[in-house]
Order: structure tokens, then C-alpha cells, then sequence
């Protein structure tokens, strides 16, 4: 079960939610491989994508996710938004409220962004990524795919190689996949791994072949290019030579090794092409969870929490359960 | 009744057309509360959003507007048009007409822009805002709400406070309230206040609390920060001193006075945040008015015509009365 | 009959095939002239455009195509893509196809792009303009068009006049006619019918009204201006001197001449007010063309493939056959 009002991350989250979650959108996986994807769940509902910053694989999946359940969809960029004439993201947020929309997604440059529209808003509120800080639904279509693939998660060991430091993705990460039971390595340079994640139960590693050793799980995190030039690195080349996943490099893991990245990569930069296209990749089945992970929650804040409160309602307004929506299709 | 083809602007439009308008924006208020907010009045109409300037707040209203009535919308925006490669305003126009759509939104920087489109398509056009001109839908919406919470509008004295002279808002709503009877006042700096609007039947008024007293409405608009620095008036920190809406200035109306913005507000700058959040303020009931009031828009221009062209049709082409949508959904 | 998987281009689909997607646009057109412009054929589809370059006219006919064939649509345009991030465009493609569309139509500034996308996806692609390369739906509207007031293309007189040499339009246009059983003919300055064109069956004329001569069909190719200016043509004022369609160029041709652009037109460089506008323009029928082409190409592409391969699956399943859907709805 899943009783929060909004999904604005991980931290906090019990296993027993991550489960359930997890479990809806497994139920949700199969409507995307049907001829005719789409279930009449939120019919009638608006789900609006409010991006401050530029994205296509969480917008378009959350778009697609929305669409599949029959919601409308609105998107707003923040190019094209009031934020340019100087409206405060609070005001931004009350008004698209206004307007009755039954979920907002939001991707904000700033940490808490999310967190703050969810106190000044009465509709369910998704983080699409706010910071450096949580990107609750990328960390939930991995743990989907790691189930997947793995049976289970508890007792896994999944290292996570990069730039620690300004990764939403991985702090996410980390909290789902400690709750579930998972060891968690955080590979990289000292720069990028500060200290105060071990708080958070990671174990800190800078050598990429150490980090790697017996992994079951190699989770690349996007480098920023810009960002490997002096501050943090001395060089993306340098970068590149020590903390590039090879197949070398794989070779440290477990001979059953599964390897994620949340995209967009940058081939030949924290992965080779080789690896990013061999056997062990799991990349594209991330992409195809992550629909069914926002379908789910989506379902879970919009679809069945109606579902709940209404019961009684006249037979159009039953929502539908997952299995039977599939049958009535 | 509003037998007019097009909704450009409210200079004209007679005190019984504004008032069905409202009483249609009115019935379908109730659309945007209910659990599936659709009704199938324009199901396979396509809606255009030609949008040459930003906006967030009314291109997803008349979108939101569009989807809950059924209809498929469209978005252009000017970055993205043949607006940028050579192509008039006309011909854009006229190639979407070709297309078939059945209603197009049109917001443009320059004035009357929406009537060049209206003499050179078919398809009803809509006025989303054009220039300093006029911004028909933005005012109904004020109107209703000013209806729903004064219960009428005639005899009421309504203060707009601001840059009246670059206001399409305020210049669509000194047609709308007086010819429903309302008293208007244009409040403001003599440089944005000018003479000419006296002859439009405001009042001018230079002094905010003499502008204000015994209002029963307060409109305020949006300042652009750059006109307030040397060529209206000699800096923003000084128009904000005589001309910001606070507690005090409130004080001087009627105690029953309801507080409007058409938004994006700029806080502390043309309003204070006490007086937006106040119990005075209806801002966020014009947000969800402004739906409302697309929707009865749309469905007169397209639904209601098509109703009365095509009566005799087979039953999916019936439009559906608008009390039975709602019950039938 | 048209078994292909994609739509890439007109080079090599023979004359049988593109009579088959004719004559299927042709029983699409009504749908747009109905009332409720919609048929069930693609419900529960999703449809992505894929945008590397601007355009207004191309991805609204797309999507309002996909639309009236009742697909959800998603659109992605470069500048909020992960093209920015690095990402290389067969991941970009491979990440949408893992989110299960049923088409991508993409278009790009380089030649081949489709093509590449192609052999990396599972889905249909449909180009829409990679290059100078192809354009194939823009060449079956303007096929269609001629058809529709001609009666049959084979055995016309074609004269395409302007930038023949980064012209996609004219490149499909050549293949498409000549196929069909078409003279064409380039017309243009030296520097802009390059001799290889010769080899594809074209006629080469450099003389406007030469070129004109006798034409059944004259079809104006829109002017980049900035080509204009030294590198190609010594001015754009000496080129609309020797190349603009006035009327005493149109007398060159046939009496029942008919004049075609694809838009944006640049009026007074390529083509005069009065023949745009005039009694052999046929412009806005090839705007009102494109919608049905390409909901034909999608109908081709994913609903009938459907059809064939899945006969025999339940009732809502069931594609419905073009004439009944028109007369279901």
C-alpha cells in the first residue's frame, strides 16, 4: 500500500511501499506490449508536466505513462512559463491548481522545489527531479529492472560509478535500494564522492576495479562534461581512462552482472560503446519500466486513491481494476 | 444568445450577449469539480493554440478548456512557427484553415491581429490576447467572477489600478463592465492613465486611495518592470510606493471588496503579498473561472453553431445538451 | 499494395505503391470535411514527432493527422532534446522505441537520418525532411493534388522552378512524378540545377518561361534568402527579377495550368501576390492534401499492418475498414 498524498521521493519511503509500487507497474508492463496501449483508468483526469529545466526521456515517459491511462495531458516548459515574467514557483503552482489538474510532475533546477508545491497545492504532486537532491520515479524503474532481472534485491550488491555528488539519480537510489535490502557502492573520485553519503549507507570507493569487484548490479551515472574540466577532475580524458566502464572493467563484476544508466549516455566518455551495447545491458529495458513505473504512480496518487474514496459511485465512475481494464480493452 | 462567429473582443458585444456567455461559463463550472472532468461536446474537433507571445496561464486554460469539451488541441507557438522563415500572418492562417480546424486561438503582439485572421479563414476565431487591444476571454472571466461573488455587476464601482495604457485586459473590461452596468475607474500615473479612455466612459483617477474609495472591485495589473524605469515613471521603487495595493490602500474601498490580478503578480511590486493572500482576494477563483469561460467560448463558437446547422443529425453527431453531458458522464 | 515497414523516401517505390497510398489519402480526405473529424482506426497507438528542425506546417498536419485517426500523439523537438546532452540520435531513437510508439516520424537536417533510425528501431519511421535528401509525404500530397485536378499524372508536364539543389521536396517530387509517368522539369539559375539531376530523368532548363512552356503543372520551390546573397545568386532582387511566377510567366504554360508551393512561400521573391492568390493557385488543396496523405501513411504503416496480422482478434481489435469507419463515427 501507498498512502502518501505525493511522490516526492524515496527518503522515508518503506520497502513495503516500494513493493507496492513496484508491483502496480509490473502489472502495468503489458499494456505497453498490447496493440492498443491503453487503459480507460484516468479518463477524464488532467496531468499537467511542469519542466523547468529541458528533458525528453522523463517528460515524453511521463507523457506517454499519462496518455496510456487515458488522462489529458498539459505540458509547460519553463521557457514558455510565467517564471520568465517574474511569477514566483509558488504562484505558478496555485494557479495551474486552479485550473483542477489531477497531478503536477515537476522537474525544478532547485532541491525542495517539489516538496514546496506540494505545500501550497491540493493535487497530487510527482517529483520529475529537483537538483541534485531526489528523481524518486528514475530510481523506481531501476529497482523494477534490478527485480527484474535479479529475482529480488535484498542481499544485491549494486555499485554506483560517477558523479555522486550532483546525482539526484543516485541519492534516490540509495535510499530505495537500502531500504530493500541492496548494498550500495558509490564509485569514483574523491571530488565527486563526498564523505557524508556513507551516512546515508553507501559504501565509498575511488577505484573503479575495487568498487566493481563481485558487483551484482553497475549503475553508470551521467557525466557532465562541463563539469570534468578543472573544478572537479582535471580532465575529461583523465576522467574517461580511470573511471570509463569497459569490458575490462566488467570484468571485475559478478559473471551475472546486469548494467543500468539513466541516460542520455555519453558513449566513450563514462561508457564504452561495447559495454553499453553488449550482453549485459539492461538500458533500454530501463526506459520501457520507467512508462510502466509512472503509470503506476500515477495510478496509485490519482486513479486508486479516487478509487478509495469513492466506492459506491455509479459504474462509470468505478475505476477499473488493472487486470479486468486490461480484459476490457 | 451569441450569434457572432467569432469572439475578438468584447467592444460592442451587447449586455444580453455577455450575460449568456457568462450563464454558459457558468453551467459548465461544475465540469472542472467532478471526479472525470469531460464532457464529449466537441469530440473530434481540432482546437488550434497559435500563440506568438508566451503565456503559460492562458494557452493551458483554453487547452485544458478544449480537452475537458472532447476536442483535440494543437499547439504553435512563434519560435516554432513559418512566422520565423518569411511567412505573413495571413498565409500561417490561412494554411492552418486548410487543415480544418474548428476553432483557433490566436494571441499576437500586434493589435487586431486576430481580425486580420477572421476575415481571411473560415473557422471561428478567438482572441487570446492582441497587443494592447483586447483580451476578450480574460475579461469574462473577471466578469463571472465579479457575478459569482456580487451577484450582479450592474451598479457595482470597479477600480483597475495600474498601467492602463498598455492594458488589453483593462481596456476589455471597461467595455464589458459598463456595458453591464458597472462604474469604472482607471487609477494610475497620469503618463499610463490617458485622457483618451474618458471618452470610453472611465474615469480617471491619479490618486490610488481617492481611486479607490468605496470600490466594490479592485482590479490591479501586472507592472512590467521595465516600463516603470525613466519613460512612464522615474523607478519601480516609486511607482510600488504609490501605486502598490497594501492593507491600507484596501481599507479605503467597500468592506465587502473583492481583490483581482490577472496574473503573473508581481509581489511587493504592483501588490502586496498580504493583500494577494488576503480574504479579499478572488484571484485564485478567476484561475479556475478562466476555464469555465474558454469552455462556454469554445462550445458557443463550435458545439452550440454546429448545433443549430446540424439539428436533425444521427445521434452521435447530436451535441448534447450541457445539464445531460454532465449527468451522462 | 504498400508492404514496406518504413516511409523513407519516393527513390525505388514503384508506381502500384504509390498509387495504393493515393488512393487510400483519397478515402481519408472526407474525414476532415465531417463534422466529428475522427475515426477509431488508430485508437490506443502512440505516434511521436521527432523534430530536428523547425516547422509549423509539417508536424500540425502530422499531428492532426494521427489525431483524426484517434492516436496519441507526442511531440519532441530538438531544442528541449537530449541532442543537447550529448546523446547521439540512434539512442535517442532507441530510447523512444523502448517506450513502444507505433511510429516515429522524424525529421532532420541531415540526409540519411531516418534511415539510420530505421535500422536501429523496431517501429515504423516515417521521414518528414532529412536534408536535402527526401520528403516523401510532401511529394505524395503534391501527387495527390495533381491527381485530383488532373485527373492522372502520367503523360503531364511538371516544371519545378527555383533551388532544385537543396531542395528535398524536389528531390522526392522527381522521383514520385517520373515514376508516375511524368515529364519534369527543372528550372533555375546554373548554380541551382546542378547536371546530376540530369541523370535522374529530369530536364534541365535555366530559362523561367522556357521552362514553363506547355507545363501542365508548375510547382514553385520556396527561397532560403540568405542563399541569395553571393554564394549561389548575385542578389535576391536579380533573382526574383529572373525567376518570380508573375502572370505574364504563368502564360507561358498550359491555359489549364496549375500552380503549386509547399510553403512557406516568401510572396514577391518566388511567386507574386496575384498568382498565389490567383484562379491556378491549387496552394491551400495541397495544405488540406497533406492531412489525408499522411493519414494514409499512418494507416499504411501501423493500422493495416495490424490488420493483416492480426485477423482473427476480438471485435474492438478489429481495424475498422475505412468506409465503415467513416460511417460508424
Amino acid at each position: 500500500m501507498f498512502e502518501r498524498r505525493h511522490l516526492l521521493g524515496l527518503e522515508g519511503v518503506s520497502a513495503a511501499e516500494i513493493a507496492f509500487l513496484l508491483d502496480t507497474a509490473e502489472s502495468f508492463k503489458e499494456v505497453s506490449e498490447r496493440e492498443i496501449k491503453k487503459v480507460p483508468t484516468l479518463r477524464g483526469r488532467t496531468v499537467v508536466n511542469l519542466f523547468y529545466e529541458n528533458s525528453t526521456r522523463t517528460r515524453t515517459s511521463f507523457e506517454i505513462a499519462a496518455k496510456r491511462l487515458s488522462a489529458d495531458t498539459i505540458n509547460l516548459s519553463a521557457s514558455s512559463s510565467s517564471a520568465q515574467k517574474g511569477e514566483t514557483l509558488t504562484d505558478t503552482a496555485r494557479n495551474l491548481a486552479a485550473m483542477r489538474p489531477d497531478a503536477i510532475i515537476v522537474r525544478h533546477p532547485s532541491a525542495g522545489a517539489p516538496h514546496l508545491l506540494a505545500r501550497h497545492v491540493d493535487c497530487p504532486i510527482i517529483n520529475g527531479g529537483d537538483g541534485a537532491h531526489e528523481h524518486p520515479t528514475q530510481a523506481l524503474l531501476d529497482l523494477l529492472t534490478i527485480r527484474s532481472h535479479k529475482g529480488q534485491i535484498a542481499g544485491l550488491t549494486v555499485a554506483i560509478v560517477g558523479d555522486l555528488l550532483h546525482s539526484r539519480v543516485a541519492r534516490s537510489n540509495l535510499f530505495g535500494l537500502r531500504t530493500m535490502g541492496a548494498r550500495v557502492r558509490f564509485v569514483g573520485p574523491p571530488t565527486l564522492v563526498p564523505p557524508e553519503f556513507a551516512d546515508l549507507g553507501a559504501e565509498l570507493v575511488n577505484d573503479l576495479h575495487e568498487g566493481l569487484r563481485d558487483a551484482d548490479v553497475i549503475m553508470m551515472l551521467r557525466i557532465q562534461r562541463e563539469r570534468m574540466n578543472g573544478r572537479y577532475f582535471s580532465s575529461l580524458d583523465e576522467y574517461s581512462r580511470l573511471y570509463c566502464l569497459s569490458g575490462e572493467a566488467v570484468a571485475k563484476a559478478r559473471k551475472d552482472v546486469i548494467i543500468l544508466h539513466p541516460g542520455p549516455m555519453n558513449r566513450g566518455v563514462e561508457i564504452s560503446s561495447t559495454v553499453a551495447d553488449g550482453p549485459y545491458s539492461v538500458i533500454m529495458d530501463q526506459v520501457t519500466n520507467g512508462v510502466a513505473v509512472r503509470m503506476a504512480a500515477l495510478y496509485v496518487l490519482v486513479g486508486r486513491r479516487r478509487e478509495i474514496e469513492s466506492a459506491g459511485e455509479d459504474a462509470v465512475n468505478e475505476p477499473v481494476p488493472l487486470r479486468r481494464a486490461a480484459a476490457a480493452e
